[in-house]
């Protein structure tokens, strides 16, 4: 298994990952040919150095999974770095085989390198199954998760 | 009430503000002389267009409250926008007077203004009286916030 950035070429496979999900099919539109909304969202994360959009590799170079990490400077925490993650997600076919928890190895690795003090990220109280994974990782469910959706 | 621009003379009375806080009390460290991380942090936060650290100001021209707004571009919900809110105090002589509820008007405003799909934070479970506050204004506890410290 390997991590590598994503690239353009990547969007359509990554896509296809994210809405390819019971809460996530709500909300995501994949088609032949995709929204240029995608294209447009990839140009600001890709031109953002604290954006880190990765892809993971299989033997046969074809990606299976794909999350994204944001490191975000605050004041709190005598001016610490938090990396925060998002849009997780293992291809279907290649699930329970322990790529996502190669995820998290990775991510922790990359939070020290980056020297963020913390990794974060929110959970759909809707997913008990990632709730018990994250924690089986390390992470603590000490905050409440609030949105507002407009 | 006004708000603005946090600049690099406020980060004394910000970083005051931020100590000053059962929980937070733990984490900073304030004296005359503060550490330059906070003026690090402060550089950061200042350069990166995603970044808004945001002062509420009174009738005397003194700063009674803070926030950070990041904003985040994702691929997820067809390449949307996200609005983060993190570090928000309200200066402890100023509390119960509203300000706290100003700074999130201000805050969805410019979620808006900003073309963001979501306002999203996330708050310490043992800060139940801030967990009412947020529900009162509309948000929705949907998400477990899992954190994990280095």
């Amino acid at each position: 298994m390997k991590f590598r950035k994503a690239t353009i070429k990547d969007i359509p496979t990554i896509i296809k990952m994210i809405s390819d999900d019971a809460l996530a099919s709500k909300r995501e539109y994949f088609t032949t040919t995709l929204p240029k909304t995608y294209y447009d969202a990839f140009e600001r994360i890709d031109s953002d150095s604290n954006q880190e959009l990765t892809v993971v590799i299989d033997d046969k170079d074809e990606v299976v999974g794909v999350f994204q990490m944001t490191f975000i400077p605050y004041l709190t925490y005598q001016g610490g770095i938090r990396a925060q993650m998002e849009g997780v997600r293992v291809h279907k076919g290649h699930r329970n085989q322990g790529i996502g928890k190669s995820i998290f190895q990775w991510a922790i690795q990359r939070t020290k390198e980056r020297k963020a003090h913390l990794l974060q990220l929110t959970t759909d109280k809707k997913r008990p199954d990632a709730i018990r994974f994250y924690e089986s990782l390390g992470f603590k469910p000490s905050h409440e998760g609030m949105k507002m959706h407009f």
